[in-house]
């Protein structure tokens, strides 16, 4: 086992934590140890939400979730003698569950409290728990599947440097102002409300937690991408801003559907990551990966070769109204004809949309280009379901 | 081979062949002939542009091409016994190049003429030709790259209703009129310019040419989806809109990736393809599957298993202006990461654009609801290139 | 097209074609043209029987087939500078079918013709025919099961050296002398009977007879290897015996089971296959590729993953009586393994033992160590069945 | 967690656990607990040679090991209510290592203690270590190589009767005696010594040990099939032949290549794996899986699609003389053509043989009916080298 380890209590919440994490982007947030290039560690991680939400049937605590407090991460880890410029090479050698903790969650957020892709499609909070049995999750509330995960961190990244954090605030404030009382809100801007911040205190910690970016957006920065695909023994070249990189990791999912699209996830859940970092000097010109991270996929995420796909075009599904290429509309529509279908195998909507977020259904940009209606598709793994779902000729 | 056989002569364009296929969609387009479920037909197709593109190496014919003549369809085919509300089923039994043609092209549109996926990084016209030996192709313009390509028809699709014609007719309308000047349009408009409808004449002609959709949209009943696992020995299942179904198919691609970013196309082929139909009864209402055809994928699709992945997120690239979940701007961003990337392995923009749209890269809709970023990747499989793409330790 | 060809007539005999091919290895076969590195062609093949098996329900032509006229090879095609030493390296660019000859066979030998891996449980000659429908095979002989073909030739290779020739000679007639009468025998050996020698007549003819190597048993040549994984898009590296190299091809399966385990044989067909060829100038001893071919797969074999597997150790299953390690006992038993189990899908035991022998099977050395039981396991693919095959729970 | 749990301290041996398992399989061992169908259980097992070899670079632990101590197994299980002629169906949910333990060792075996496959060749003993990180193996012996390896039991088996014993005992005499001074022996016979029987003492103890069979081959009950894809999220279905079943599991593999060459074998480790057990009460009959297990092998094993494959004929590499169909001998002829090729990449034969034994290369039975030589092949992935593996074309 790496001998540097961030530890969990999972009784605690993460500012209760022996050496606490954070839930803030912020270049001043105390790294929690180092390592040099070459070492490997382990990090454990508490869920997104900091143990908000219980494993019971009542979706109460999905709808009453205080926001404010995700994600709760673990880091930053300082990565000795990198600097801004270099990239920093992350290998994902390994992901765990706990055994005290073999279950996970996945919610519908209301729409008064974070919404989700379908939000107008289903407006209430909604929950379902995940069991897990080695590789594979049932759920009692999600009946006649069981699937192999494809475990990932949904949240992975570098802090970022003071100019990029206000870039974020500035870009980000300025969308809020076209539309401060959308509900759900068009973005979450700083705010010290349950911001956790390391070991900071005093006028520092106000300082930060002022201006610390919220965690749920993926940015320049890598953060909240929700790749399903960055599973075990992938690697990530990120961008370094800051000397040492600082990198911090939390939000884990045992699965999750391409797009997250339930929001209230993947499969959530605390557990364990195994990490080993290296280094490429002068990284970001040299391979001009700069704006986000890349990565190379791992070898061993289960593979599927049969799907039933469902097609959505952008146009909208309300209004019937024309969308120029409009690459949401059309995921939007994908989704909602997998849901009708699935609804004819017995499931309610509220079922069926869970099931997208958390089974590993693949979401394909199949064509931008065709004006004025984008295809997106979405491809559901004939093996997950415990009957053949495929439409029988007559 | 199959005994019912749509025809073509490359040397003729579509309106010249002895049974002329279309280029439009209209309820009232004549079928070519009718086969019963069960039943196995060829259809030969010319390439998309009915032959505007020749095999050199100057882009004029790329930048002054006739939009209005596309896409040159073959069919309609009427299939016995089938009617609104069933669903046609039809297998993908093979597809295949001409010995006599074992060329391909791929172009970017001006901006002027048609435009692409990254217009305002680049506007100007460009194109490759690809040569295919057997299952591989290989271009002078764009070296060192050699791939299987998922071979597929970009476009196929059954006739819609008149009511739903008119209703696409309206929306596309109603877009066009919120900025009718637009560079490139923002919808091509029903044109009797270039329009080819099999074998009507006279009246009947005007009055379907003034009607008929264009075909570029992807749609309710399928169409340009450019799906490109869309390949030999898929099943797809089509909401049926009109007696007989009315089934076209052509814009063959021999290869094509996520997005066919650079709109023309793929890479771009006449050549043919064996379908065989079943149908079932009341099927649409009995699976649901209503709005847009489903499918199952063929098992023969090349399958590559390392990739170097891209991401991107919805923040403008030129006014660093945040976008609300935008995936269209996010999977903009991912293309260019991958571009910005293929130059630091020699080659042009223009290069690495046209490898995007022509290799088979993966677009994938990662998540939708990380407020305000959308992210999406996209995944160049490393297997495709002569040399090791991957970036070295130091 | 490639422009150099091997044309066949299948109404006519390997022996009345215009350019007649063989059916002996011998160095002294005269080439049928020759091509330069880099150069593509195409073959076309008659099926392995030169033509002797038809379409319909009696396997009396399976009974009585005339072995000495196997196998009829396209070939041999010298390449232009290319000397003993070298590495002839083998690009199988694409295999099709005929249009006119859209189906193949398979069937078991009887004992007293031939035989087959299982020759003491199935002594009786049976067929099986194949219809193709694009990528698809279905049999009206083996119902409910239909599967995508990993098209292949049966058998490629080069021309022996004299030398060579000579020791095979050697062995195989010291072989064959341990029990001359044995039925089936141990090994055909050169006969002049039903010989086919391209355009050799007279006495060089009888020459060449009386030496060459029939064409059954893969050898250092290559040859009739029956793998079924040298599918299109592969590259083969044969090492060369003779200036030319002398590259011979024929055999061609639709589709095949590891093993070939009915020796006639997998879906056998005539069809074509497209070659390019390249050198490695003294690869034979720079690649120490010296004794048989090495190659590289290519990337459209149908992927299949899920499997029922059965295992088989080296016991014999009449005698109860140990082997030491024997791996043919171990699959021979795991092969008789599945057929009990498909008995209980409602299949004869001919049927499933034909299933076996077409259907893209995977038999695995598993454990040739653990004294004095070796373990082979045939996987046998889900998918390829119209049913569900697992066994269900209680 | 899993509740019940077979435990072990990697600081004891086998017979000193606090419940310490067994060596040897015979009927009346007595079961270590019970469980339920469709319950959930850990075993904890120790590497197979009870801990004989140490993580150095000195091979003589491997030379002098005491092969009467293998295979130290964990269990037995007895599950309630399963009964001779039923199905015991068991999952492998997971299968991990211990992390104070992340290491594990392949040998080839001594000629005078043990041997392997290549035995002839490689006469001596050697050794090699292998270190874990995440899911990757790299050892200080092999240079240059870094795989995923696919873990998996090399043993797991239920109890044979008591005249499914003495048939054991009586076959594997009779081949013993038939050479009764072989070295290696033909096989292993009953020993008491260093037999390790669970907690029996005593008369019972002499009595079992005397007639117990050794671990080391695979038989009708499973055991040691050393079947490297039987990995993670499988599923068995053994045949039962005592009441309970009596299942017992052990010889965890991190890695392993088909056939286990070097029969010290894959990288071998102690470690733990999850089960659960249902049964199909009179499966046997119902599947006629009756003779050896079946399974499915789970979906997470790491998937390589470009392999550098060796084919091997029976021609004996010594004599030059000619076998008959020896799938052995061919397979023995791949593995040696793939080490002198693995030696122009600069490895010893001992490490290229060591890679055979440990990395994921596929073993297959290519043909086995093309009189008189069998083709095996030996496929080696190309992505787990550091450099490309592949010849380059002139």
């Amino acid at each position: 086992m790496p001998k540097k380890l961030f530890e969990v209590d999972l009784n605690k919440t993460m500012d209760q934590q022996t050496t606490p994490g954070h839930n803030r982007w912020h270049p001043d947030i105390p790294a929690v140890f180092s390592v040099d290039p070459g070492e490997t560690f382990r990090m454990e991680c508490l869920d997104w939400t900091d143990g908000q939400i219980s494993n019971n049937d009542d979706p109460s605590d999905i709808k009453h979730v205080n926001l404010d407090r995700v994600h709760v991460l673990s880091g930053p880890v300082h990565v000795n003698g990198v600097e801004p410029g270099d990239l920093l090479v992350v290998d994902i050698l390994d992901i765990g569950t706990f055994h005290s903790h073999e279950w996970g969650f996945n919610g519908i957020f209301a729409k008064e409290n974070g919404g989700s892709f379908l939000v107008d499609h289903y407006p209430e909070a909604a929950k379902s728990i995940w069991d897990f049995e080695g590789i594979y999750a049932t759920s009692r509330h999600v009946p006649n599947v069981k699937f192999a995960g494809i475990i990932h961190p949904g949240l992975i990244g570098v802090a970022p440097s003071q100019d990029m954090l206000n870039e974020w605030n500035r870009r980000e404030k300025e969308l809020v102002d076209t539309n401060p009382d959308r509900v759900p809100p068009l973005a979450n801007l700083p705010t010290e409300h349950s911001a956790v911040l390391g070991n900071l205190k005093g006028e520092e910690f106000d300082r930060v937690a002022a201006e610390g970016a919220r965690t749920v957006p993926p940015r320049e920065n890598g953060g909240n991408c929700d790749i399903k695909n960055l599973s075990k023994g992938s690697r990530v070249y990120f961008p370094v801003f800051v000397d040492g990189a600082k990198l911090s990791v939390g939000d884990l999912h045992f699965s999750q559907g391409d797009g997250e699209i339930t929001f209230c996830g993947g499969i959530e859940m605390p557990g364990w990551i195994d990490l080993q970092v290296h280094v490429i000097k002068n990284g970001m010109e040299k391979h001009r990966i700069q704006r986000n991270p890349a990565f190379k996929p791992g070898p061993v995420m289960p593979h599927y070769n049969e799907f039933l796909v469902f097609e959505g075009v952008s146009v909208n599904e309300f209004s019937g109204g024309q969308t120029y290429l409009d690459a949401n509309v059309a995921y939007r529509n994908a989704c909602l004809n997998a849901i009708e279908f699935l609804k004819t195998l017995g499931y309610t909507g509220e079922q069926a949309y869970m099931l997208l977020g958390t089974a590993p259904v693949q979401g394909t940009v199949a064509g931008v280009v065709d004006i004025p209606n984008a295809c997106c598709t979405l491809a559901l793994p004939k093996d997950i379901f415990y009957q053949n779902i495929l439409p029988e000729l007559d």
